[in-house]
This record gives structure tokens, C-alpha cells and sequence, in this order.
């Protein structure tokens, strides 16, 4: 039987002592689903040649496609290229682009490159290289005995982007999938409602015959959503899709923060930028997380002129204007602090928007009236400002990362002309009627 | 040969659509480790009959102990405990005990057990009943042709408990290690140099026979470093321990952030309580992230003060009295911006250390003279401010989290008697000289 379907292979004995939890595996696969292509089985296996050669040999045998990630980096227990190399009697051969870009990365820390790190431009025979702009491991590709065999780094930052970028498209072109056009994805980013509510009430959009297929993943605190359509042809495969996409619009309307994987605040930013509009924010609970944010986008300095952790009542009243009275009458976690903090960092900095978050991120601090996991948002404008009060019921991290896109995701709302969402958001237990 | 060590296998299609991130083998491994059991393989099959026997059957010739997490629960695919008894030749037998068991959960439920329930009932002849008091499903130990082979369910909350409390007792007394105390552990968290660095200037430490070993593993930006010494008895595994740690910390010093897990946020944090200071930082490339670090913190409110994240000129000028001269003079990323920005932090918040990023985070915004990836940083306190440049060499996300340690990183330096760090810092090629 001519092999199909997919394995993934990780190699480290950092795995095998669980040291790590091995998310690239469902990432592999994940991506693997866009081609409709099926991972069979997930081996790990340590830096050890028989090990290695073992599950090569019985990959070659039983599936079209390997992954294979880690191993090749520089030290002497990353032996994954010079065993595949011998498992399939290929000599190594040194690749003279490979050790150029290696050089070059080198040369941009201003470090020599070591003989170690040359190591990693050598590729068994007949290998494609897969250059790896993110770190000094470039991947490759070996094509033996009727099995696409792909060579990947461990590290997810260089990982992901080869898998992305290299690897898919190779899998499309080698196995006649790109033009088969049977399958069309898509991937829905959603925040504010939890995957069980999403999984319970948008399972009737799934088709008991595999023609529209709904998957869930959780990117706390977002929930991404899959939306896989098949058809005879490209073009059945794709009214599916749009059918399902336009039903899914409707039934979650701004809780679909992107039609893509692009974050809040890449998609926020973007708003930002469009509208020709600034922001400034006042962190209570948060710390610095919203500005942390906020700044991880590129060009973010066109919109965001400032951010300030104003953790103690002090800094409240000094930079930001807080009146001691209102600190005393409503408490530091209280709606009016909230809209004077977010009036007072516009009206400091300018922005067109001031926002704001004071809250009790846990585990202490908590008090009866204002318990752990309480926020009070502010949110201030040129025609307005408010406040309103939202519960998380997580430890103190994910209380933060919620809180920071909550914060985010009241002005995203805003430039989409809505207001500030509900206080049962992000906990609501039922997404909206149908219409 | 006789069978030795371990293999974990985890079964189930969502495991193999990616949809979930498989923590429980890192979680077995984890635990065979303090028995000194090595895990060979992690391997991950589908609900599938011939898949799981192949497992079975492979495990049989190879190993002394298969783990086994998932398919016991009450559905049509979850076919484990069947698969295990067809391939050993055990016919099915249900165990009364283990049916009273069921309906007494669902009776504290307040529900009527159903027919599918009762099936978790059934077990290989021979089989021991390991009860599960968190969920319907009871997991199994079945002692075959010289493996023993324990089944578990895949819900973790169900899992960690019968492993560490059934599974763990019975591995020890039947391979007769229960009282052998001879693998000791200790975990260190170093920054400040590549993995790569430590690999090949710490390598000598590691022992041929296995008396101490070294593991690496990358926790961007820190590598944490496991040492495991073995001995005859406790005693000496310990002293190996020991006089292994006592070698690390001469060579190491500094860059040793916790002998532990601790990130240098706690670490920094529980030393500025201890020597009862204060500090407040002023983050223009790191957006907000040095406070976000501070406060994952609980209780960092008693010495974090303020965050200043000040992305623009205006901003630098207005909140920290950067002269404009000096951002016209040396620009906006240069060591004397970076000082009064240290300084004006400081001053404004009375905070006992003010901390300054200004940087490149890339991918934009580098020049020839300053690149991306370069950052000052700012330091200042009651006896001095000074400021330093040092260059990071990866994307923007990695180059924030970069620039974001070196600054928790120059104050707990400073807390311990020491300088900024050398400019070479974190790209040091090597450890210093042996002592």
C-alpha cells in the first residue's frame, strides 16, 4: 500500500524527561489539518541515533509526510540531520549558502561563528534547504523512498514561521494538494465567550458528513475558531465556507476580534492607525500589560503616546488627577476611580483616548464587596467618559492578560461604533439568540 | 534482553487534530524521573484498535513499565481497556467492586449510572483495579510478559492523582525501588548566557557513568540547568549533588538567578521587600513590559511604584525632564537619554531605583550606528546614575523580553553588591576563566 497521512516526529531528551510540555506537536498537526492531511501517530523519541532511525525507517514504510523538529542545533547531542542522513545512505554534504547565512547571523551579534554552529549547514545529499531567517538551524526537506521527510528546529519562534512559510507550501505543491482546491479553511480569532459555549452553541454549524467542520483552541484568553469546508470542487468547497462564515458573523458579531490569527492588538492597531486616532492608558491591575501590548506591534509609536503603572494611590492622585475624596469614598477599585483615571491620562497626554484599569487581580486583596477578579475599565473620549465593572474568575496571570484585553477590546469596540461591552461579557454563558 | 526503562502513550483523535497540548506525558515522565525511571518514547495514537495493539505488543518487548492516559471513558471510542485485553489474550471481566464504585459517584451526583458507565466496569482477566475517586473511569494495572502496563484516564485531574498516589507505590515495590533514595535533583535558573555557551563550558561537569548529569532547556530569555547526581546510597548522591552545585556557582556567580525555578521577578521581588527599597522604571522600548514583569508579582505594590511608558520625545521631555538638547544631540536611543530618564523617573516617584529602557525592538527603526536590537539602559539611585549599551539579536517580541530581563537583572545586581553587567552581557561566548 502506497503510504499516506502524516506522523510528527520531536526529538530531545528534554521532552522525554518532561521537562517541557510539547506544544509544537499540536501545532504540527494543526497546520497539517489545512491540507486535510491526518496525523496518524506522535513519537518522541531522545538524541539517539537507534531511536531516530527506528521511527525514520517506519515512517518511510507507513506515511507520505514526517515532520521531524528538534535536533539540530549546534551542540553534540543534536545528531537528528547526520542520523536521517545515515538512515537513508546519504552522505552530508556541506551547503556553502547555508554556512554564509550562518555567518551572517553571527556576524550581526558581532561574534565569530563557531565550528559547531558550522555544523548546521551540513544536509544529507539531495536535501532542499530550508533557511531559517530566525535563528541559526536552518530546516530541509528529503524526499526518499515516496515520503516527504521535513527537518524542522525545536524552538517554536524559529518553528512556526518554517512550517508556516516553507514547509506548507512545499507539502501542497509535492502531494498535488494546492490545486486539488477540496478543502478550504479558515481561522476565526473570537474573545469574550469560552469554548464551551462556542463548542454548545455553534455545534449544529458542523455537518455529520464532514463537509463543514468546526474546531476549537484555546489562546487564552482568546478562543480561535476553525472553520474547515470540503466540496467535490474548489468552488463548492468555498460556498461552504462563505456560508458558514456569514452564519457565524451573524451569531457572534464583534466577538470576532480577526477573519485570521492576527492579535487585538495588531488588529487594534491597524484601527488605530486607519482612524488616524492616539491612545493613552493608566494601569492599575494591569501593570504595564496593556502598554506591553499595545507595543508589540510595529509601528505602534504612530498611535500610542503613553502609558502609566500607577500602582499606589499616591501615583493615582498625582498623575492622574484622582481626587483623594473619591479614593476614599469609592475605594482605589471603583468605578469613578476607573473614569477619572482614564479622564485624567487623556487629558494629561492628549491621546483622542484615555483608558484605564484598577482591579483586584488576586490572590490577595480580595474583600467581600470587591473580590478577587474584580475590574472597573475606564474609558474616556473627547464626547465622554464612563466606567463599568466586569468579573474574571482566574489566577492572578490570566486575570491580568483578560483584564489587558478587555482594556484593548473596549476600544476596538469603540472604532467599530460600539460601546463598551456588556458586564456579563467576558462570562457569558449563551452566545446571543439566532437571528 | 530483559525489558527496561519506560514508555508513555497517550491515546486519542483530539490529541492528534492538535487541539489539544498533551501536558500529561511531560507530567508521567516527570514522575518515572524521581524513580529514576527513563522514559524512551512518548508516542500518541488515535482511538484506533490496531494502532494501540501495535503499541502494546512493541512496549511488551521493550520496556519494564508502559503508561498508558486516555480512552476509558464510557463512549464507543474509548476502546483502550478492550484493545489491551484482546492483545494479551485477557478475556473482559467486570469487577463488581468497581461497578458499586460508579453508581456511588453518580449517585452523589444525583444521576442514574447508564449502561455505557457500567462497561468502565470491565477489566483483562488479572488485572489490579486501581479506584478512581475524581471521575467514573478506574484505571488498571495488568503485569504482562515482564512489562507492567498501567491504564489511566486522559483527564488530568483524574490522572495526576492515580499516578501519584496508586501508580507511583505499585512501580517502586514491584521493581523493587522503593528505598533506594538514589537520584537526587536540583534545578537552577541562570540569564545571561546562551545555551550553547553552557553546554560546552559546563560539559565537564557531566560524569561518562551517569554519576551527574546536566540538562539544559530554554525558558526564553533564561535557560534553566537540571543536575542529576546518582549514588549508591543517598548519601553520596547527595555529596555528588553538592560538590557539582558548589562547581556551578564558582563559575556561574551571578548569572545564577534562583537554585530553583523562581523567575527573577520573584527573585528581585523578594529581595527588595527584604531590604525594604523601592523602584520605579520609565520604559520606552519595552512599552510597559518591565512593569507587567513586576507585578505578576503578588504584593509587589510594596515596592513597585510607577511605570512610566514613554514612547515618544514629548512624552521623555514632559514626564522625565529629558532636556530636548540632549534627544536632539544624541537621540532618543542613546546611554545619556537613557540616564535622565533613569534619573527623572526616580526624582518624580521618590522611588529608592529608578529603571530606563530606550532601544531599537526592531523590525523598523534601526540605523547603521544603531541597529536593531540595540538598547541603553538606565540605572539610577540615591549614590549614582549611569547608563549602558548593550545588543539583543532576535525579533521584536524576544528582543522586549530581552531588554526587559537585563533591566530586572541590573537591579537585582545592584541589590547584591554588584555593577551593571559587562556590555557584553547576555551575549558573553564564554563563561569566565575557572577559578
Amino acid at each position: 500500500m502506497k503510504p499516506h497521512g502524516a506522523w510528527v516526529l520531536t526529538i530531545g531528551d528534554e521532552l522525554l524527561r518532561g521537562e517541557i510540555v510539547d506544544s509544537n506537536k499540536s501545532f504540527l498537526s494543526q497546520q497539517l489539518l489545512e491540507l486535510d492531511l491526518h496525523t496518524g501517530r506522535h513519537v518522541t523519541v531522545a538524541d539517539h541515533a537507534e531511536e531516530i532511525s527506528t521511527q525514520l525507517r517506519a515512517a518511510a514504510q507507513h506515511v507520505r509526510v514526517l515532520l521531524i523538529s528538534g535536533g539540530l542545533g549546534p551542540t553534540r547531542d543534536d545528531i537528528t540531520t547526520e542520523v536521517v542522513a545515515a538512515t537513508f545512505g546519504r552522505p552530508l554534504v556541506r551547503d556553502p549558502g547555508a554556512v554564509e547565512a550562518i555567518k551572517r547571523y553571527f556576524d550581526r551579534l558581532g561574534r565569530e561563528m563557531s565550528e559547531n554552529n558550522a555544523k548546521q549547514a551540513d544536509f544529507p545529499e539531495g536535501a532542499e534547504v530550508l533557511p531559517n531567517p530566525n535563528g541559526t538551524a536552518p530546516g530541509f526537506m528529503l524526499d526518499v523512498e515516496d515520503t516527504l521527510i521535513f527537518c524542522m528546529p525545536g524552538v517554536p519562534a524559529e518553528l512556526y514561521p518554517m512550517m508556516q512559510e516553507q514547509v506548507m507550501p512545499r507539502i501542497s505543491q509535492k502531494l498535488g494538494i494546492s490545486d486539488g482546491g477540496i478543502v478550504r479553511a479558515q481561522l476565526l480569532r473570537t474573545f469574550g465567550f469560552g469554548e464551551s459555549v462556542l463548542d454548545r452553541d455553534l455545534a449544529d454549524l458542523s455537518r455529520d458528513d464532514g463537509s463543514v467542520e468546526l474546531g476549537f483552541r484555546v489562546q487564552f484568553p482568546d478562543n480561535l475558531l476553525r472553520v474547515i469546508a470540503r466540496g467535490a470542487d474548489e468552488a463548492q468547497a468555498e460556498r461552504r465556507l462563505q456560508s458558514t462564515l456569514v452564519e457565524l458573523r451573524k451569531r457572534l458579531g464583534p466577538a470576532i476580534v480577526a477573519e485570521s490569527e492576527e492579535r487585538m492588538e495588531a488588529v487594534l492597531g491597524r484601527m488605530l492607525l486607519e482612524q488616524k486616532r492616539t491612545v493613552a492608558v493608566a494601569e492599575s491591575c494591569t501593570g504595564g500589560l496593556v502598554g506591553h501590548l499595545l507595543t508589540e506591534v510595529s509601528g505602534s509609536s504612530a498611535y500610542f503616546l503613553e502609558g502609566i503603572a500607577v500602582y499606589s494611590n499616591a501615583a493615582k492622585m498625582r498623575e492622574l488627577a484622582v481626587p483623594s475624596d473619591l479614593l476614599e469614598q469609592h475605594g482605589a477599585v471603583s468605578e469613578p476611580v476607573a473614569e477619572q483615571m482614564a479622564r485624567g491620562v487623556r487629558e494629561r497626554t492628549g491621546a483622542d483616548y484615555g483608558i484605564a484599569t484598577t482591579g483586584v487581580a488576586g490572590p490577595g486583596g480580595g474583600t467581600d464587596d470587591k473580590p478577587v477578579g474584580t475590574l472597573c475599565l475606564g474609558f474616556s473620549s473627547a464626547e465622554r467618559a464612563e466606567a463599568r465593572t466586569y468579573r474574571m474568575l482566574a489566577d492572578r496571570a490570566r486575570n491580568k492578560q483578560l483584564a489587558a484585553h478587555i482594556a484593548l477590546d473596549s476600544l476596538r469596540r469603540e472604532l467599530l461604533g460600539l460601546g463598551l461591552p456588556d458586564e456579563t461579557f467576558p462570562r457569558a454563558t449563551k452566545l446571543p439568540e439566532k437571528a
